[in-house]
């Protein structure tokens, strides 16, 4: 519900503004008024008639027609205020930056869910409450600081909490990273890190829109718009970073603490972020430091090549880099030699290309020259060039930025020396350019960005399965674990193999059964506890003169009433799992059995509905990929069948979401087939 | 060979100092002026008397006598100044910053050399050349800036690249890291980072010595020297932080191609730093946020308080230490409820304790006295806390600083808003506090201290083994493969189990051996080729009278001519090898058997010798440990046999270097024993 008078208004009212800068409500009109904001501003406060030289209402009533109000008052006011600004005043938008509403307790929530029915009734936007603001190019609507520098090719930033926003901010600051909107949503009353990004998506436009999206969330209310419109923007051609805290149980418990809201499985929301395609980050520096990374030109390949002027950092960059999956090829040839020749000796151009403490701009720039257009083994450059202290370097900081404008391939500027050329780098950035001042920290961001999946296809080709029969079965079941029966009625309707079995009880009936199975079998007694110590279990039955021999001799054992025959399988075992993760739908979990889950833990996780491509990427994943694929002469497991037993499983929790969990465990999975020959599965409705 | 010259020189002469100050000769005497060096100060230049207001010496001759010479003239002239320097001016101590040595060319490697023999010959200390300097709290003789704040308590760090220490500096010096010494070694002529650490081991005091070294290494020539050093410093109460970069292939050739130094193969140099104790971080921020920690009281156990007015950050920062071995644990009872008393309504003491954006100094003070005294389950605290950019914080710095003198426990400040209150920050630095100012960093950096492993023990207690008999097995094997009966011999040497064996002809003494191994057996043929073909390989013997049958019935098929007995094992299959690595020693392996190997590279390394408890913890880190404790019933590998027989092959190592690579592979291990079923040494004189 984000409007015009919330995104440009033409009026805004700071209600509780003061002189005391001290104060949000003092600050958010100084950051307003130092912003220049271009439409009408006032103030209302009950005792003052100006208040920072801009005019103060002592009576709302008074106050002209306004866009937007930003409100900074006790909370119990806000909601008589709200009444009346929306419908005296034609007030759309609203911030409220006061505390004491749902994050306190429960007569804030009634007086926030209050508020929102105001503002909805009149179909407006609110931020907050309990929140620093809103800041985008058209004004500084937040009561902190600092101020970014505001671009409408910056960032557009969303923070599920005020005081991690500025301090997010304070890292992206200096390192030069530029905001188009910062939108911190506080308790999320009417509008949440999801809805922001869902009007991002549907109001997107791939001409003026930002590119790169930052989020900051502590909890995960409405996963699945989230997904939606991340996806939908990654695929748009945008960037999205975030951070997800909590991801510790004990971090889970801080977050729930502070938000008050229940805490989201870990594993669910890695899932989720991965399948929009996001960067999950741990921390401020990393978030600002993809996000950097986001604003240069995208990154084509993997080959990366390594320009400096100091050896050190160079070796560390190229270890961070080539150790997570980038590479820093070698660069040879004529074209190598004739660049060589222009670097002073010792130099080396082998990669990393290392022109020397004494290396010159000009030399620089014959280096870019040469990576931009002579070596197609190279698709971005890394220049570090810090300096020891001695002289000026605004030369080559300058050519730098020059070459980053010309060159198709990006290019990442890593500018150590943050003290002895501060003031260069200072001039630097003021072009509108960000440093990276670590080169490992720079270099493990990079390979992030790299290995972060796609995000998932608009639409998911999910397998056929047999929808109706899958209801009647679900909606005929009761809570708990399916009999054997229904649990491979669904498993058929699903398409899933499972092991072949039946029973009978007459010697034609069993020898008709066996060749509907097909051998090699088992075969077992149907009556006696202890079926073995009887002599009532008999392993790879190959014929059918055998099945009918032993199941004559069978039915003499004492309690025996009828024999099973089940197929006789071999490979290796795999498992793949389904739990509904409440808000979340259904996680599918896949990997290799036995000690794989229960010592290595592991495990590949995803959201339903699942995709061919997506359960090959989970397969692929994992560790113990190497033994799918088949190690040492053992045989590989049938990977497309591995993969498509995944997307049933999937596509069979999107039909029947009173599964609450179900559990293939074993599969067998040899180069012919997967098959399942146990499994189990619970319904809650 | 570090002199007290070198170390507190009366007298400095700045050999090609100049009024240049972009340039390494002025700007060194710069630097020396600036910091206000107390002895005498002259310079020596052929066209000037005076430069930058210090005496200034045309002809060398007339040099007063001087103890320490800084030299900045073209590589040809050094040697020559040298000698004149050491013979007739009694100088002892020389830093070279010129380049054009080793590091370009054959002809400069040897005046290197030459270099190295004049100051050898008079006993003296020779830095360089190819370097930055030296720096101290007795003078700063580096051409570099920025100068650190020195201090006798601040780290001691060591660079084997200048341009690589200066930019370290720049990292540290903004967040309030102070230093000791600094020593860029350059060429490492006459001494490089080993033997610096040596001298740092050999002279320390532990009432005045510097607790804390950094490193930045870019090749280790003596590893033992290394090894022996830092960990007998950390044995004595140091802490040492590294980064040995070239850690991939890529990066191990960029740093090759830098150093002209070989690579060390980076498993080696793991296993190195990890048995001496040393922290190894991969990059700049890394290696200053662990030395940053190692300045602050030792951390003696895993129970974090997470102290914050933010909600953000300490949920962020609970999740990087749970996520990494350690806690932040749950606060509660009586002195929780106390606590809770004196912070304002919505505050949390539940840890992390949160006392809202509202809360004062006052309130901070309560909180840290409480950890310190209250709460036994609190081992350290760390303190988030920045500003919105409202008002000034002086007061809650100021209040920290003052706790941090007093608590006993150490307090760890995270001050994000390096933006906001800079100016707060500042003046808490200046009285010698350091700031990290990204939580996440501090937490992983964190987590890495507490899970480094404490160094070797002085004395590693090797297994005994039969030295006489090793050496003479050894000296009597040509190069290649040992034979199975050396093998054999060698093993039983060193006190590897082994599965007994052994090969009769007639059918006493065939029942005999069979005694002597003890039952159940395997039985081979010994004479035909395809021995399972022709009924040649009977398992499972397990009494005489089979051995005596089948033995009759084996010696009747045709080629035989005599029939082998071996143990019949059972058991998890393990590995352990061990390989020559050039001047690191032996690095012996250990793991699990078969795809543990081949597919998920699941295995552990150290350098001989190995303490049995290091075997323990070599065994423990396996990712599949929990293979070896023994899984869903399945039998457990005795771990005490598994570490055994790893101190023996490492102490055979010891005294059998010959041996290029050795491997048990597989071993069988069980509850009771673990035997090498199968072996290979290859011997390389």
């Amino acid at each position: 519900m984000i409007n015009e008078q919330l995104l440009n208004p033409k009026s805004i009212v700071v209600i509780g503004g003061s002189d005391d800068v001290q104060k949000p409500g003092g600050k958010v009109l100084k950051n307003l008024i130092d912003g220049n904001f271009k439409g009408n501003l006032y103030v209302a406060n009950p005792k003052m008639e100006e208040v920072q030289g801009v005019p103060s209402y002592k009576d709302l009533k008074k106050l002209p027609q306004t866009d937007l109000a930003i409100i900074a008052i006790a909370a119990k006011f806000c909601a008589s205020t709200i009444k009346l600004l929306a419908e005296e005043k034609n007030t759309r938008a609203f911030i409220i930056l006061s505390a004491g509403f749902s994050e306190e307790n429960e007569e804030g929530e009634k007086l926030e869910k209050e508020i929102v029915e105001i503002v909805n009734s009149v179909g407006g936007s609110l931020i907050g409450p309990n929140c620093v603001g809103v800041l985008n190019s058209n004004y500084n609507g937040v009561f902190t600081t600092p101020i970014p520098s505001l671009d409408p090719k910056g960032c557009d930033f969303i923070s599920g909490s005020g005081a991690t926003a500025v301090f997010i901010m304070e890292s992206g600051v200096p390192k030069g990273l530029s905001f188009s909107s910062v939108y911190s949503v506080g308790n999320s009353a009417q509008m949440g890190v999801e809805e922001i990004l869902k009007y991002m998506d549907e109001s997107f436009d791939p001409e003026t829109s930002s590119k790169v999206k930052l989020l900051y969330i502590e909890n995960i209310d409405k996963p699945e718009m989230l997904l939606k419109h991340a996806s939908s923007l990654i695929r748009k051609g945008c960037k999205i970073v975030a951070i997800k805290s909590g991801s510790s149980e004990a971090g889970s418990r801080a977050a729930s603490s502070h938000t008050g809201a229940l805490a989201s499985p870990d594993v669910a929301v890695d899932a989720l972020l991965k399948k929009a395609g996001i960067v999950r980050c741990k921390g401020r520096d990393e978030l600002v430091t993809v996000a950097s990374i986001f604003m240069h030109p995208e990154l084509k390949g993997k080959n990366i090549a390594v320009i400096t002027h100091a050896g050190g950092p160079a070796v560390m960059l190229t270890d961070s880099l080539s150790n997570n999956g980038l590479d820093v090829p070698h660069i040879e040839g004529p074209k190598a030699d004739a660049l060589l020749e222009k670097l002073y000796g010792g130099s080396s151009v082998a990669n990393p290309i290392d022109f020397l403490a004494t290396g010159t701009a000009q030399q620089l720039g014959d280096i870019i020259d040469a990576c931009e257009n002579d070596f197609d083994n190279v698709d971005a450059m890394a220049v570090i060039f810090g300096s020891p202290g001695l002289f000026p370097v605004y030369d080559v900081y300058d050519l730098l930025h020059e070459k980053m404008k010309q060159c198709k391939k990006p290019i990442y500027p890593i500018l150590p020396s943050i003290v002895n050329v501060k003031d260069e780098i200072e001039h630097f950035l003021a072009k509108g350019r960000i440093n990276f001042p670590d080169e490992v920290v720079f270099g493990d961001a990079l390979t992030k960005v790299y290995n972060t999946s796609k995000p998932q296809a608009e639409k998911i080709e999910m397998p056929e399965v047999d929808k109706e029969a899958i209801r009647k079965i679900i909606d005929g079941a009761e809570n708990g674990y399916l009999s054997p029966e229904q649990l491979h009625a669904l498993m058929d309707a699903a398409g899933i193999d499972r092991a072949k079995e039946g029973v009978a009880d007459t010697e034609d009936e069993i020898a008709a059964l066996a060749k509907e199975i097909g051998f090699p079998l088992v075969m077992k007694v149907v009556g006696p506890v202890h079926k073995s110590d009887v002599g009532g279990v008999t392993l790879n039955v190959k014929d059918e003169e055998t099945v009918r021999s032993e199941f004559r001799r069978m039915m003499q054992i004492k309690d025996t009433y009828a024999v099973m025959l089940a197929q006789m399988l071999k490979g290796t075992e795999v498992f793949i799992g389904a739990k509904r993760e409440d808000k979340f739908g259904h996680m599918v979990l896949c990997g290799l059995g036995g000690i794989f889950i229960e010592v290595l833990k592991d495990v590949k996780a995803s959201l339903a509905p699942i995709a061919k491509q997506e359960a090959h990427e989970m397969i692929q994943g994992l560790k113990s990929y190497g033994i799918i694929k088949g190690v040492r002469g053992q045989e590989a497991v049938n990977e497309d069948k591995f993969a498509d037993a995944i997307t049933r499983v999937a596509a069979l929790m999107k039909v029947a979401p009173e599964i609450f969990e179900m559990d293939l465990n074993p599969l067998l999975g040899n180069k012919d087939a997967v098959v399942a020959v146990d499994a189990r599965i619970r319904i809650e409705k």
